[in-house]
């Protein structure tokens, strides 16, 4: 039952639709997925989150496995009554956070010994145990334990941790049951196309259920993110959902699925709601900004979002200024909403077979306008 | 078309079951308004504001003039379509405000000279400025320009206060225009019932469209508090609206129905749900504590909202723990919605003529459980 399935390719680049068959649903894909980092999408209750179009979203192992742990989500009936989400919900492995949040004791080929960011408890993490974490709180696709290496990172380094990915992928495999849970390697390498090729290859060899480009919109930089992206997209198996992790702007993502990728997740629609800066077809558009204080409009006269429908730029400007919580909650969602129209967009492109020309169009337009590549910039 | 009706009183106290017909429609009473200070009941969009049963809310006029102003808000087309809020609003004067947060420079018997809590910006005001300002924002209902005595207050200053808020009274009535918008007057007086019947007596011979019991619930002790509405609320008409002014907690609320008042606010609901505690028909939840950790309860097994419906006592704990928005949220959400159920249970024991007996046993059994008289306590 759970699977994927391609709908359609098209005719001029490796992107499709397709659909992903969840435990807990179908995903029509290319999807994207809104972060619920510690069991929650910051501010935004499920009912509100399903208005955006969402289906399916992402967790954080390494937060949850912190607080309130992942015995205590098994016990109260796993993730999904825990968030109350009951679509489709994917955990990664906790290995990026556990390499960008906490502080590493000791890094070893077996597993990672670190101290929680939250009150320094020494934790231990390894790929059967991630694997297993992962197992207890239930998620319908859980992820590789992984090593992501810094950027910019030192050759050695880098194959490294390419090669303990490798290794760890193995042993989730081990791990992992087969049954309702689906199980998706992470291909790692950094910006060295000759290391993502041989994690690739190492990797497919191990059949798993999808694959995701990890370790990318770290500092790389767009046009290095898209060139690894393209290779390695192409190494992958092209009956298996591709994801890309952690990215990105709305023009990371035409790119990607223009390079064939399905499945993306980020944390800009909900950071930069907070930050009160709203994406739009025209760019960013600042709240903050005195030019708002009595204007009448909506952020995007065409969106059909609860905070577009009903509050004007002049409300959310002052919702901003004077700290109510408001601002941050209803700019979270205009995003979040942007970003699944975006994806309704592409989908509908490749519908009808214009996906190619379209995507071109978009992404010369991006450039040209300076967004919607650069939304995220600076905030 | 605007004004009150009453549809039955009881027979063994003075409370009763109305209607108050403004121009953005019916509220049936007793009514509870939550408080969106700022043009936003914290936290709270207005769709799950309405699903919380609410029909009428509270703006803060002093909050609103000093920001965004009450030019920018009337230039947007009013309160009521700045705060997306389509029913029923009330404003009051912002004397409350004016004497409890700013600085005060100059207090005469014409207005009041302050400098802002924001910038420090001196701003005067008086009984016409404030009248202008609230017929600016376009509530429904708004208030006369008063001035409460802090408790406890020297009986001189306390009689000056009751005497400027007549005084005040008559030329917010004289630059009231006949309209749309409802007036009403404050009585204002302490604890002192002498006071208090000059000060009504004064106001009633004016006509306001409804009166409010003001400058009550800051400090003077329960019973105190319901012995002066309950000389107040006698002395005020019977065909006009009654308001009990930032009252307060469940048993208050109940007593102050069985002395004939209609209307009330309160923060307790939304400033108690964003501390965690969340109100029951058992007394104070405190969802912070550890007890909860894997409590799969919700916080009222028959309680019918978007909390309760969807959320454990273990998410909320955890969303309070980590610092999650989602915590604050729906915990002012179940906290609304338990004020409205409390507005139903009143309205319901009336119309069925058993509303005496009824509220005789809600103040006992509060008084003999320590709840919810003493929700707000400590918090």
């Amino acid at each position: 039952m759970q699977g994927f399935e391609i709908i359609s390719v098209d005719s001029h680049c490796p992107a499709r639709v397709g659909v992903l068959h969840t435990a807990h649903g179908d995903v029509n894909t290319p999807v994207f997925m809104p972060v619920g980092t510690r069991g929650a999408v910051k501010g935004i209750t499920p009912a509100q989150l399903a208005e955006t179009g969402t289906v399916m979203v992402l967790a954080n192992t390494y937060h949850l496995l912190l607080r309130p742990g992942a015995g205590v989500i098994q016990s109260l009936g796993g993730l999904h009554r825990f968030m109350s989400w009951p679509g489709p919900i994917l955990t990664d492995s906790g290995g990026y956070q556990v390499f960008s949040l906490a502080t590493l004791a000791r890094v070893g080929d077996d597993g990672v010994e670190f101290s929680s960011h939250i009150d320094g408890e020494k934790i231990y993490l390894d790929a059967e145990i991630a694997t297993r974490a992962q197992r207890r709180l239930g998620a319908d696709i859980i992820m590789c334990f992984d090593e992501p290496a810094a950027f910019p990172c030192e050759p050695a380094r880098l194959e490294t941790a390419m090669e303990r990915t490798i290794r760890w992928a193995k042993a989730c495999k081990k791990t992992h049951r087969k049954g309702q849970q689906l199980l998706f390697g992470v291909v790692q390498g950094g910006v060295d196309l000759r290391l993502r090729s041989r994690c690739a290859r190492e990797l497919v060899k191990l059949d798993f259920d999808g694959y995701a480009i990890g370790g990318l919109s770290v500092g790389e930089g767009r046009e290095n993110m898209l060139e690894t992206v393209e290779h390695t997209a192409g190494l992958l198996p092209a009956d298996k959902p591709r994801y890309l992790m952690g990215v990105g702007t709305p023009s990371d993502i035409i790119a990607a699925v223009r390079a064939g990728v399905d499945m993306f997740d980020c944390v800009l629609p909900t950071r930069n709601g907070r930050n009160a800066v709203a994406f739009t077809e025209n760019g960013p558009l600042r709240l903050r900004n005195a030019s708002h204080i009595k204007d009448a409009r909506p952020i995007e006269t065409d969106c059909d979002c609860c905070c577009c429908r009903n509050f004007t730029r002049a409300a959310l400007r002052h919702f901003f200024n004077v700290g109510e919580m408001l601002g941050p909650i209803l700019l979270s969602i205009h995003n979040l909403r942007f970003y699944q129209r975006l994806m309704n967009r592409i989908t509908q492109a490749l519908e009808k077979g214009c996906f190619d020309r379209w995507a071109k169009e978009q992404l010369v337009r991006a450039n040209l306008c300076g967004c919607p590549n650069k939304q995220g910039a600076g905030t």
